[in-house]
């Protein structure tokens, strides 16, 4: 999350002498996983504060990650006041809870202090309203207001991702003046790109980047060089919306304003990133029948989060044995349909998944729309009937070499028939439900294979039912 | 890609003025786009410098692929000099190939002189080697020198994403004196955040970031508030490897260097972001059996690009259809069971999926390794035979209702083993893929549902000729 890369934020030493800590494949290396525990065991709090203190974050994350719990808890019990918290920013939800449920409140407030605001909203927001409140009273009062503002706004908004440290200045300094400001005063946050004007209301009236003021002079004002922020982002917008914002228009940091305008804070592009990701990854599990999952999760709630989605595709699955039901008759007398129908269905339901992959993710980067709807309707279709008939010819020769001549055919028109209405349905199903507001990223695969199955199984053995008793 | 906002990079005033081109779901307004098309049909050249050379980058790009090609060509082609190349960064392939190819070898030259590196890179990458000589042989030495280099990097190498526009200055020098040099000199890159530190080879001695210089008191020296540069990115490094690097440290930019460590260039977060989302993007066609397809693909490289994946299923459909062969006899006494079979081969391959789907993206993340690797197969076991009870119960009590009890009890118990089976491959499949290095995202589908048709073919109709022939 939020924090920069810390060797760059303080201008400090890098710590070169740190090993190496992880393999050629980017895990991290067992000798020392097994070097740090051996050292929680012994409670060597002299080894631990040189080889895990001086860790960046994000290698202390995933060093917490590597150990088991009572390791993770004993480490940062150890590391007292070493401990860098941000890392909690970089471990998954299940993990970071474990760590900070055995913390008493008292030191959660001591470590908070030290984050920047959107890594300690990120650490409170999924803590209960109790202890966040009496975190929250410990804190001075300029921070416990922050939180308590950002906190305030919506889950996964812009306010609640946004730092709400930032550097701003009137108009009417020059250049000169606000460099001078800068290098006097210390309270500046940690980081920042930008630099931003605001009016004596905190109106935001602009902003200037960094190298833009290194290249004027000194005794050019800050309203000559400063530009209208176009892209301010209103704290209550869904953290999506404002990755968006980013992505279209390449943007490193933006203002966050409130309801009237007035510069609340800023959010930067690397808490973006990981918004983007996660955007990217919830098409991905959502389509493979998987919600929020995180790895930690334990087996019940695992269980139960998956069952509702395999309870949906039973309902299908019935539909289509219903369908074949109606041809038991025909089944009966040629026993060779049963054995090749799961081959029309299934071929059907990876056609249609093909199609519907690339339409649910056209739809979530915008690349699908009004514009060229039609053409990628009609392509679709198109795609469908030829690679029905390849596939169709294919099947036809093998089945009808296995089985006979006329169930070749069959198969074969079947074939056809379902791999052409595959891509109908898998296009037009997600366009349908992102029409009517409904993620197709989560309802379009039990759609698509319903479709893919009854039509299957229905023009196969209707059509071996046609040949067989009136043929 | 690269650029980012022009109106920051300018510090210019910002184009309020431009009509807001999107409907509220981001789409561009039918209206906007009738009206330029209507300019573009009247050859009204100074309306579309009006409406169209005042737009954002990515705002012209959305625009390009709204109109239809001959309004694309022709739009170019009005705008001339006015036409913003760094649109072409924001359009897909196919769409950016037909507006190039289209274009005299000279215009391209002249656009690409006027863009960053790396987005001229982008652009040149794709054509064909003789028109990119005889474009480069149209640029000055030093740009054709650059985007030679750069073009010599292997393809998806962070050398070919860099940036060779960068700021450099010896460590003796203060601060006051690196100011000074920006303020004077007009060859600097549009935008940069770090300023690089090299001796008189060019090698990387360090970094600052541009608020350091702006906190730092003129009379100190460069080498005094340098931080070593502990993220230096090789310009051979693969680009997903190189976006990692960027997510696991919160970089902002990083120095690109070649094999002497010389000091080549910058890689930027923006150009990163695009990367990150590709790879997530790329992980979910893989699994749903589509490859690079971009949605301007034609029919035929469409249907080509997808057969492959089928055919590779088809076997699997075939090897699944000589299972139920075996027990075509058994069949034949009990329809049922051909009307039940393709439930519980699909609801093993549903369960199989949602587990492959975790397991996958855990893979690319890195959340998955020997850490927990054992952990998560345990839990995968437990969750597969709590959920095969859950809905093997549900199914045994409809198919015993429907059919018969013993069908039901044949039913439920082959439930339990295929769901067991299907969580167990969805985990191990793309778990021993990858240590093969095979892409589990590519291949992990196929292997799964052949084990799932299989497996659940195998024990249903198994268990009911054991029933139905000695029970």
């Amino acid at each position: 999350m939020a924090e920069l890369d810390e060797n760059v934020a303080e201008g400090a030493e890098p710590h070169i002498d740190a090993p190496d800590i992880y393999n050629e494949d980017g895990v991290i290396k067992p000798s020392y996983v097994a070097h740090i525990g051996a050292a929680i065991a012994d409670r060597d709090i002299l080894t631990l504060k040189q080889d895990v203190a001086t860790l960046h974050q994000s290698e202390l994350g995933d060093l917490l990650e590597a150990l088991i719990p009572d390791q993770r808890r004993a480490l940062v019990e150890l590391l007292g006041a070493d401990f860098d918290f941000t890392a909690l920013t970089e471990v998954d939800e299940a993990i970071r809870m474990q760590i900070v449920d055995a913390m008493p409140n008292a030191q959660i407030a001591q470590g908070v202090q030290e984050l920047d605001s959107d890594d300690a909203v990120y650490i409170l927001e999924d803590l209960d309203e109790d202890d966040q409140n009496e975190i929250l009273a410990q804190l001075p009062f300029t921070e416990r207001i922050r939180l308590r503002r950002s906190l305030d706004y919506p889950e996964e908004s812009a306010g609640r991702r946004m730092q709400t440290e930032f550097v701003a200045v009137p108009p009417f300094w020059t250049v000169g003046q606000t460099i001078d400001y800068m290098r006097e005063d210390q309270n500046l946050p940690e980081h920042f790109f930008q630099i931003f004007v605001i009016d004596p209301t905190f109106k935001l009236l602009g902003a200037v980047d960094l190298d833009k003021i290194l290249r004027t002079q000194r005794s050019v004002k800050i309203e000559d060089v400063m530009h209208e922020t176009r892209h301010a982002i209103p704290a209550t917008m869904d953290q999506e919306e404002a990755a968006r914002e980013f992505q279209q228009y390449d943007l490193l940091s933006a203002a966050v304003v409130d309801e009237n305008e007035r510069l609340v804070g800023v959010l930067t592009i690397d808490d973006v990133v990981d918004v983007i990701q996660q955007e990217a990854e919830e098409d991905l599990m959502r389509m493979g029948g998987v919600g929020d999952e995180e790895l930690s999760d334990s087996v019940l709630s695992t269980s139960r989060s998956r069952v509702p989605w395999l309870l949906v595709n039973l309902v299908t699955a019935f539909l289509a044995a219903s369908v074949i039901s109606l041809f038991d008759a025909t089944i009966e007398k040629v026993v060779a349909l049963a054995v090749l129908m799961p081959i029309v269905a299934g071929m059907g339901g990876n056609a249609g998944s093909q199609t519907m992959t690339v339409t649910v993710r056209a739809l979530a980067t915008r690349d699908l729309d009004i514009y060229n709807a039609w053409r990628i309707i009609r392509r679709e279709m198109l795609v469908g009937f030829i690679n029905g008939i390849i596939l169709g010819f294919l099947i036809g020769l093998v089945a009808g070499a296995w089985f006979s001549p006329s169930i070749g055919v069959i198969i074969g028109i079947a074939m056809v028939i379902n791999m052409f209405v595959a891509a109908l349905g898998g296009i037009l199903i997600p366009l349908t439900l992102d029409r009517f507001k409904i993620d197709p990223a989560v309802a379009s695969a039990v759609f698509v294979t319903t479709v893919t199955d009854v039509v299957g199984f229905f023009a196969f053995l209707g059509l071996a039912t046609l040949w067989f008793n009136f043929g």
